[in-house]
């Protein structure tokens, strides 16, 4: 479990609602994808868009996400989330998103994701590769 | 874990690819969200706009979403997608979505959902209420 | 021509982005609905979710959208809009989005909504009525 | 203006509506931008994702968006596109959608679009070429 802690606020909009009036659930993934690519400019200090170019890397690829959803979030909710990666694995890591609505939990979501690398045999496909220790260290 | 299966065919949009050239992975949810419904519709021949009003529900209220993403979808590849309730508990299910490409799994999905009221005392939030034994016994 | 401008700015997400690594265009119709909402807001005080129970109206409804894609928007691009009404009419008024990057206009957009109310005779039908010549009024 | 028509039909998705239970509008213009390339396919015989390769161009680039919304669409509803060319200049073409739902028109969109390669001397900018005579011709 790392330290490093992001947070963000965000006012949930019209769009993201569907008919019942509640954010349509794709929506929180947008928000934890978003927030991840945030939480590693944060605590690295190199912007989403460079992240790759930066290590050497082709990403940091999603391979599991998941959401439990206990409070529905509606049009004009202020939602405040806090991320946080949970386990640095060797190739792999896992990053928590808390989503909260005036105090209360709203959605807790969870990514796992891999150092990805270009396949050397086939450079179509992807390889893992392991997380330099100057990322892991800089989460705390 | 019922027998009745529904599959349908799509193919990915350019719209629905980010600049890895791959399915960004709140689409994927997106086709979960939908298949379920015409699942329901398949199993029930109830169609989805018509679902609340004939069962006297609020809807089929998702509580949880998950996906292991095994390979990446591509533009213009065709997914198959096969959905099912691998578990009808009393006022709540699991849906699970097996998408495959080329006869590979690329996508495995499962959504929990409940079978949502209003509640009594306060019409603003949701209850949950006993699933219909006929509505169970049309998946098989 | 009024001449409240309401300003923002956004920083473009993975997310919004196709795979030739630009922002797809249907989410620059997203940026402008939500803009259109928080001028409202900025200029009459009326937070969005409160609008069309402040003025009995079922809402500001879209008859018309259009765009110019001058420029690509990319990954990490910071986005300033600038919005503002051009016209107010009896019962529509058009809404003005210019899109900039690094001071270059990248996307010229507007927008034609009616002040919407139920339709008395058919409630499932909108009707529109006079925009209140208070709400003109704060817009300059 | 061309021959050649496209016709699809959908089913208007849950996710594709708002809390007014209608389609939020830039689900229309995505709605385009597939039909846009499925009209291409239907024409050419060159399926979406090989279109770039086929013809050595970066792709049919969108300068260029539009859309009347005549009458709102609601899950469930099923939507038949219409799609054709309405102009080929030398560089750049319009395309015009048509959205009926039960045989009303509901949306009147258009796009803009250029034949787009590399630039010579700038690789990361676009430039336009000349539109193949024999893609033309196969719109009759």
């Amino acid at each position: 479990m790392t330290s490093f802690i992001f947070r963000r606020q965000l006012t949930v909009e019209w769009g993201q609602c569907d008919p019942a009036g509640i954010v349509f659930n794709p929506r929180f993934f947008e928000m934890f994808d978003t927030t991840t690519w945030l939480l590693f400019e944060a605590a690295l200090g190199v912007k989403p868009d460079a992240l790759a170019r930066h290590y050497g890397i082709v990403g940091i690829a999603l391979v599991d996400a998941r959401a439990n959803f206990l409070k529905p979030a509606k049009f004009g909710d202020v939602i405040e989330i806090a991320a946080r990666v949970t386990e640095f694995r060797r190739t792999s890591f896992d990053v928590e998103h808390r989503l909260s609505i005036g105090g209360d939990i709203a959605v807790e979501g969870a990514e796992t994701r891999v150092w990805a690398v270009r396949n050397k045999t086939d450079p179509d496909r992807l390889a893992t590769a392991a997380i330099p220790p100057e990322v892991i260290a800089k989460f705390g």
